[in-house]
């Protein structure tokens, strides 16, 4: 790495400061070796206050949150951004592009830049060679896409001689989850109620199921003919259900579930089955192999969506930093890790 | 990459033609863009004889066993070797310094050289210093040390905010082992005679708990006080077992278990615990972390040994040939993945 002041500490700035920047922020303050330096969000109702503040810690940080993306970029030189904003390549794409041209490494949880190659091959390579142009790296990551339905899954093929074809099913409690959550999956709507909302993109599925199919395909050197995304489907309470803030009667939806497959010779050799909803009694993270030899993975319960998306954006950093140059996917960096209190000891 | 001849085909040498060395190279024959250029080993059994005919594949390879090393690697040229001759670092440290001299990366199944840093921090440094001087890339791997007790528990923590303890099983049911397997394990033999082996060295339990500990902790950046290794201790059969090769009776050895211990401020934070013994019936590999979140992760049944070690040791090639010069361990390199048919496809 050329800036060597890195390793005495990590100048990071928070892009983004809702559910998930926030918990990475509040985790970041939990380490050592590393300090935020500027807090960057558009809400009027952030805008102006203290990042303590904003994150209701009951202290001050001294690092006011901006609108000013320059300004801040310009004022507080980051290392680093962790970048929080939304789903979407197109809509992150300016704003990863700004923070490339300052110079500033991005780790993101933008849900479509964990393998942006499929979204827009046109973008991702204006991302990669601005982010070399300028000794950054670039990494889209999170716990799905990002880990559990993608880079855990290569990884398990490492032990495989031969890999035919690969299923992988999360099914999440929704109950456990915050509330946001449970409405984006249509928890207590009727089955018109929830049909309407997909109608209007009120409700749209996970985002994320084609980027792990991508990014495992590439990692196995698959030629994938397409990439299948069923629509979105409601899951019906068969008896009632409820979480602390939603009750659904019998009859009504209880979440959702979402197919994707990638097909070879048209058939499908990687199948994702993504279900999330209120009253799951099993809920699971599971992989099937069928491979030489064949492999039978279950983490129980499932890993909790945010924690896990928190903790896997921030243990990408010490990678990030010491990548080479570029646009990178999970897949290309060294195997994930916890980071430790004091993050200078992994740099 | 400097040499872009191994982009059109993948050169390389076996080094050590053995129960591993002759599993790797009949894998290897089953792909494309990678071909074997000469192969290396001690046995008077061997030497002279085509490669062909010593993996018993009916056909010959035009690749003639040797035991001159020097003249092999003079001669063929190769990019890479595949090296599987002994479990100690001592005993392979001249042979991959032969390699790295002669710019060969190395990807070797020798489990002290999963992580060497704890067995001779001055033979680790000095396979480092060569392979840098040489530009080449030397990995010691294997499905365990390698992968189940130390790469894949790494990789589930990058999901953690924190990690507090780790325990790691691996329950192998020997009865579907080679039988060189079931007897390293004691199988078949009284309490006596097993204890005797111990004693002798005929039985020496299984070599690397102490190296996947060892890389858990420095990729978590934990400083523990000590590994402990306990020692090995016989599994006595409760009724009668048997493999095909071996019958256990009752109050006999049907194998042993080996427990080891990453100590931290006097607890053990690190646990592996490894059993391997004829009519195991929940053969499955275990990993637990206690930390936020909490992970409970289980493959079932357990991974076979020598299929994994084989296809991971293969599978590491092109991870090794794109990985900047220098001793590595698996944490250090991109998540492992299968290799496609086509080796050059993931080049």
């Amino acid at each position: 790495m050329g800036d060597s002041s890195v390793r005495s500490e990590v100048r990071v700035v928070i892009y983004g400061v809702g559910a998930i920047g926030g918990r990475v922020a509040r985790l970041l303050l939990r380490k050592r070796g590393i300090r935020i330096v500027g807090a960057i969000d558009s809400s009027p109702k952030k805008v102006g206050k203290d990042l303590g503040e904003v994150l209701g810690i009951g202290r001050k940080l001294g690092v006011v949150v901006s609108n000013d993306v320059e300004k801040v970029l310009d004022e507080t030189k980051p290392h680093i951004a962790m970048h929080t904003t939304t789903s979407f390549l197109r809509d992150v794409y300016p704003q990863l592009m700004t923070l490339i041209k300052h110079g500033v490494h991005v780790v993101s949880t933008c849900e479509e830049l964990s393998y942006p190659y499929i979204v827009d091959p046109k973008l991702a390579e204006n991302l990669d060679k601005a982010a070399k142009k300028h000794g950054v790296v670039v990494l889209g990551t999170g716990i799905n896409p990002g880990f559990l339905m993608d880079t855990l899954v290569i990884a398990l093929t490492g032990v495989c001689q031969e890999v035919r074809r690969i299923e992988v099913r999360r099914i999440i409690n929704a109950a456990t989850r915050r509330l946001p959550f449970q409405k984006k999956i249509g928890a207590g709507l009727t089955i018109e109620e929830f049909r309407e909302k997909i109608k209007s993109g009120a409700i749209t599925g996970h985002v994320g199921l084609e980027q792990s199919i991508a990014m495992i395909a590439d990692a196995l050197g698959w030629k994938l003919d397409k990439i299948k995304v069923e629509e979105v489907k409601p899951i019906i309470a068969e008896k009632p259900v409820e979480s602390r803030e939603i009750k659904v009667e019998s009859g009504s939806v209880a979440g959702l579930r979402q197919c994707a497959y990638g097909i070879m010779d048209g058939k499908p050799i990687i199948t994702l089955d993504f279900q999330a909803y209120i009253g799951a009694e099993d809920e699971h993270d599971a992989i099937k192999i069928d491979g030489k030899p064949e492999i039978n993975e279950r983490i129980t319960p499932c890993i909790h969506g945010d924690l896990g998306t928190v903790a896997i954006a921030v243990n990408m950093i010490p990678k990030v930093l010491k990548a080479t140059p570029g646009l990178k996917t999970m897949k290309d960096l060294p195997v994930p890790s916890a980071t430790p209190e004091d993050i200078s000891l992994c740099l």
